[in-house]
């Protein structure tokens, strides 16, 4: 293989004639640059230079390699010979690499929210905007979470709570807990080992991953990474390619699905909720604020902004054309028990039952897509209703088995959704958040908080088992209220003077 | 015609002999002082003066001579003989000028939200006070937006969605979005192109503009500035009179609305929600503290105080007789398609129909006249459903269309409209903050904006063409919940100590 | 007449030999120490000293002389002899005169609110507690306002509403307006000249006043200040006796209610929710903290706290059995017609009806007795559902009228109740803000104010008369709902960040 | 007995040979390090040490001597020998201190609330946290005091209230108020004095005192303290053992329960809601704050923390395994009637009724146990319906009484209670607020306080006794409603400008 030099790279830093370094390899990616799904403007930033530290926490380590034609792979750099990119350490760096080190221990986290509060304050901005973002006015994000709020509990006394087990199945696979990790991308942005962190603190707890097609790690890696016997499911994104230089067919769907099934991997959770991706702002606004501030105020119509957010730049070419029919194309291609990820409505989940699904995940894709789109676990309660009335199910139900996720962040919030029907439920961030801010360990202490939680919440409710934890055990009545108050009556408000206490006396 | 020396027209400057300076014209305004229907004293601030600029963005450029009669016409005022009228740039305008500079460019502004909160900041004050303002508490303005969220998504999954389609037709015209630009006043407040800047921007995207009565540009620069083949509405506010010079009867409106019709107008929305103006406090607050502060501080009931801002000023003359049986001499004077715009109640709507009229605007000016009048989108449940009841109707109808205003922000917002069987939605103030902030361009992005958000927002909900949005895409079944919280027990939550994170260590 | 010296005076200064100065006379109080309403304490801070100013605001002029045995009435004090009780005038009193002195002019008042607002600023802080308290936690205070909220309107367009009007008759006596200014104590301690101000104001704009049994004003002082023909009515509040010396029959009472029929009062509305005074914990906090400091810390059960705020000072001896029976004496002593005020649920309005009063008024006393009690206007609405399936009763209804008062601040608010069955609504609180800060004056534009508002808002209803105020025009569908949020989740909502707008470019 | 020095038991201070000193006796604690409920790591603190200081709150007195073998007890130590635990007196305590001086006279303090407002001030952190947290996000415990305020009353006019009583009967024992005294934890974290500042004031006042298994005072202690024929309760948390070398049976309860009615005790409230304890966070995270801040970062989850929190300390050994078959046992080793404590819906009621116990107790444990469980007021309502429903009871009903705990502070809640089917209520944390405030004084004031209650709003209601207020005086309608609102639209409302109330002039 040809080796360059570093300033012959450099040379080729225009729209002209655009190479760049990724790991030691050069590549000539000048005919690419109007396909690239994160838009040109963000490779031209590194032409003629090593781009590996912005291209690693968004792309698989091969992608460049796979999708590109091979008489673009030029060679290796020669060593040395190329110009450090000296990054620039701000003072706002330096605050966030000092606030890293003064992080609690794990023995002072006690909850899941706590991880997201350490987060926020140690991750990058980029990530956390990322990760955090929603769609629009983010209220079915928020509405994820509140609609937990809704349901209470109506908890059995005096019943023997000695042993109390909390374990389950999920698709014929035991799980420690009724909690799955699911799908979530670009683990890198937050730590450097990405989604590995979660396979390995998944396999120390029984639980069971799913790993992302957009994941920072490579697929393999995150399976080679697995213990033995571990149960990794795997969610797939249809994309129309992932270069434009391969056909428009599903072939590639179709080598990573049968790739995933060979690896061993149990499940396949298709989304179906991802036509697009959402709009989300925040991650936008924090783009665009890192943009050069030159940009001339006037744009109108024509100029387009391709810099929206890490969210938009992997989603140029999501195949909006997935539909039900295609369902008998993934059967011929894959044993694996298919799981529709992201139905929304009880027309669809009966849908999908009739079309012999094995499962459906209630999910509005962590409020990213559409906003004012329900939560997952309001939508159980009318898909359990329904699905009773038309086809005779009850749930939890083996044979079509229904997840939720969305919001949870306590064990009482699975409890809910274990009472009324789910089979499991997904959580995201709050993972995220305990390895951006612990690496492993964290999510490895969230899930042992996890178990405590399970432990107390099942002896309160007097369920020794899931099986004991039934519909009867929560008062979902208000589940459907979207309540929002009448705007209020600031000058009737404002006068009113709110009532004091008795006060200590002040000092002489 | 005369010319007059700047010095003559300086010594009438009192309530006995009263010119004024308008456009480089000297009128007498002795005699109308009282008739003005903003009152005496904001003239006679300007008397034996150059008022154009006063003048400017509360009248259309003819009114004054159009209204006064001829005689009151006195000729020109000789050039450079008029004392200019030194405008001391304040403070508070210095500042406000800087930050009009500061303005981000158009790429950062990301929903419609981002005009108003970049207006605010940018627009004179009295422009804001009086697009901003609403009567009475301003719960109905606020309410209008907020009823739309109480109204949640049922999206469907695994539909092609690759070409989706939000174009669509009102009254029998194309239109690019079921969008139209609904009728604001004055818009010379914001902007020194006043309502051409809609005109403008309308054309670029296909979408509808309708034309206030009560703009700052005259209705004939608003047609001018139109494209060929440029769709445009009439919004026609009755008055007895622009002038009390003029009969009482009807010809003024006659000749507004035939004139309209031959200039190629297509439809025109009689406002029925405003026989007098609503007392708009922000605004009548604004104006009173711009006002000498000399005044005592004893009134008592005797004084009148004429000075209330913008909106009383310009409402001197509504029509408050404007009654169901004038519907037929509307008939009779032209060809348009009438729609009634105000109706607030499916009862109306009922004799709306009877009274055969081509549609109707389900609106409470946006919030500006009758505070806790129902929200549009409320208003359009019971009216769908009431108009089915009792006369077989079905929505959406070509026959008779159902639009709304009020609260528009995001497309969502217009999707549920469409889904509860509208047939297109009228929004304002946004485009209004949008052009005070940045003239046609802004208005110009606010539409790029809707059309990406409605792009996204039919792949999420599963629907390739307006068609698809139906009702079971909604669930409006919280809409009519108009709560009130119970006032919070503040010893009690006072006393309540929140809970707390888990904390970085400080530093030593 | 004696005249006795200041210097005598001054040497009975204690418990054993209390005289106190009123106006110029010398009075024995020492046997009456322990039957004072408001406690021995207060009485014995002026023993021996002139306690006009103290008397003034808490009793009619002639309550001592009328109450105190003629053989303790000493004769008159010999002037120029009497020690000054000098007022040292504190920082916090100069700021507060300061204060009164800025007062925005009244051409500056929007709306009752104001009122409020500059009365807060300007008022003797002990007048405000007085006012402005409520009992417990003061949530049916607010509820009172609130609930107004909870009701929308169904306006009607294209009537003819070139005149409206808004005046009506109250038990066969016209007012301008559906409001009648209702009776309050004390009303010298926000002005001096107390109830007199809303006297003038009722007579210049054609509304009826209630007199309060508890003025500061005497009976005749308030009646003598109506014009001819004023309509004026009477609240009772029903009291054991105003005196210890008085036997303990309601002969008082019969005089009261005989001496107001003779001098043209035309109704007598009894208080029947106030059978003990509510606690009301701003006004006893006030009064506490102005008390002398040295108070020990221990208390216990034994120490029993007179001091507790103007509102109990008055209410000694109000007659705890006041029933149903008691309601053919007052038939059998006074013509006029009687009216229940204070009734809260519609088995009350039953019997009322039945015991043949001419009318109810549904109140909770402001919210200043039983807090949980509901509003006026929500009773309302089952009052007249009941009356109607048990009695046949339509509603507004000459015969047996229904009153609402509490929480009234807008007209919109005053339709409602017409809406709903009222034959017209009580106001209180507002007039006495407004007469505090700006005296009789203030009352004259709060009553301008309202009708302003009527105008406005009937033309905006479509209500050409109040016979057209129907109750198909208002939805109070959500009336009966007594929401409290779940308490928030502290920890989730902390962690979630609130989005930004696009942000103005900083300076350089 | 041996005597022993200072220094050779200062010798012991280690894991392998632990002696602790406790109220000047020697113990040898080294093999029971690893029983203790609390942790090894508290002891460790003290080892070779003199422990009472920390020992005294958490443990009854003879909490030591009767659980650890007489061969450990290692005689008494030599007085002046023992090093003096040099407690350094922070800042932060000198400043609490300094508050405890400045707190104001009982006579101000006006209601339940004040007490609190005041303890958290003067309190010791510690106590507060330990008092105050309740479990996860304390949903419940706030939930508790929410519910009160969406039930309404309907209160009755003309009616003699001059006699008005709130005195009633509570397992057939007199109780001057329908409240008792519930029980609460370790007192003397907030006062050295612990519960038998309680029995002093429900002795004063006639209402009866529920006396805690796990007081700092010991049984006898509290007995004691009562006055002839004072009632009290007993409330029993069944331990597997107070230590691990006691027999795992039930010996120690019984032996509790024997003793109990032996001395007096008239009613055994048995806990069925706490197999196990809630993790109260606030508890805990005060807790790990205390600790040494050397604990490294890495923990996962091979760190046992046994450190968490007051609560946690003296949980270790709770009996899980209580069922409904145990109740008979019960039953044979005491006549005291059996209530249970905890019980939180109607079928568990059911099951109370039929198994023949006197009474429940409707209870979330104070929201410290199962968060998002129901407040006893809610369950209240259910359990009324369906045991009229399924057993034709009516309530208040002396063979089977409803008692109510959690969230009161005003007599208007307890009234809440009465009317809805309630023999009594439970109040516990606004009585240890008061004494940890202001000692047995406190507790005297508070029940005063609700005397005055009492008498002012039964008067209002218009009931005389408590058998006048009937289901038909509430409106309890909204009871279920467990409202969230819908998340706020936080761009839309922060462009909101608030409106703004007429302004004082600004001086010059």
């Amino acid at each position: 293989m040809a080796r360059i030099s570093g300033q012959t790279v450099a040379q080729h830093n225009s729209r002209e004639s655009c190479w760049i370094i990724v790991h030691g390899k050069v590549y000539d990616v000048t005919e690419f640059l109007d396909e690239h799904p994160g838009g040109s403007k963000i490779i031209l930033k590194y032409a003629g230079k090593d781009a590996t530290a912005e291209y690693d926490p968004i792309h698989p380590p091969n992608a460049i390699k796979d999708n590109l034609p091979v008489e673009k792979h030029l060679g290796e750099v020669e060593p040395d010979t190329v110009q450090k990119v000296v990054v620039e350490v701000t003072d706002e760096e330096k605050a966030r690499q000092q606030r890293m080190t003064n992080r609690p221990s794990l023995e002072e986290i006690l909850n899941l929210h706590d991880f997201e509060s350490i987060a926020k304050q140690v991750m990058p901005e980029k990530a956390w905007a990322y990760y955090s973002s929603a769609s629009d006015d983010e209220i079915t994000h928020r509405e994820n979470h509140a609609a937990f709020h809704r349901i209470w509990f109506r908890p059995r006394v005096l019943r023997d709570v000695t042993r109390v087990d909390w374990s389950t199945s999920v698709l014929g696979h035991k799980t420690s807990m009724p909690v799955y990790i699911t799908a979530t991308a670009l683990g890198k942005l937050g730590h450097p080992e990405g989604e590995v962190n979660l396979t390995r603190a998944a396999a120390k707890h029984g639980v069971i991953q799913m790993i992302p097609t957009l994941a920072s790690c490579s697929f393999d890696e995150i399976v080679d990474a697995a213990q033995p016997g571990q149960v990794q499911f795997f969610q797939l994104r249809v994309l129309h390619q992932v270069s434009v230089y391969v056909n428009k067919d599903r072939e590639v769907t179709k080598k990573l699905v049968q790739h995933a099934e060979q690896r061993g991997v149990k499940g396949l959770f298709i989304t179906v909720d991802a036509p697009q991706l959402g709009r989300r702002e925040k991650d936008m606004r924090m783009k665009f604020e890192a943009e050069d501030p030159s940009v001339v105020t006037k744009s109108g119509s024509e100029g387009v902004n391709r810099s929206q957010g890490a969210a938009r730049a992997i989603s140029g070419f999501i195949d909006t054309s997935l539909k039900w029919d295609d369902l008998n194309w993934f059967k011929s291609i894959t044993k694996m028990p298919l799981i529709l990820k992201g139905v929304q409505c009880w027309e669809d989940a009966l849908m999908a039952y009739d079309a012999g699904v094995a499962g459906i995940v209630l999910s509005n894709h962590g409020g990213r897509q559409l906003d004012f789109a329900r939560s997952g676990i309001e939508i159980l309660v009318e898909v359990v209703a329904h699905l009773k009335e038309k086809r005779g199910l009850s749930f939890p139900n083996e044979k079509f088995q229904l997840f939720v996720d969305g919001g949870i962040r306590r064990a009482t919030d699975v409890l809910k959704a274990i009472a009324l029907g789910a089979t499991a439920v997904g959580i995201g961030r709050p993972f995220i958040y305990a390895f951006s801010a612990y690496g492993s360990d964290g999510v490895d202490k969230a899930l042992q908080i996890l178990h405590e939680e399970f432990e107390m919440n099942m002896r309160l409710l007097g369920a020794p088992s899931l099986k004991d934890v039934v519909p009867a055990m929560v008062d979902a009545s208000n589940l459907q209220s979207h309540i929002v108050a009448v705007p209020g009556d600031n000058l009737y408000n404002n006068n009113y003077e709110s009532m004091t206490y008795a006060k200590l006396k002040s000092k002489l």
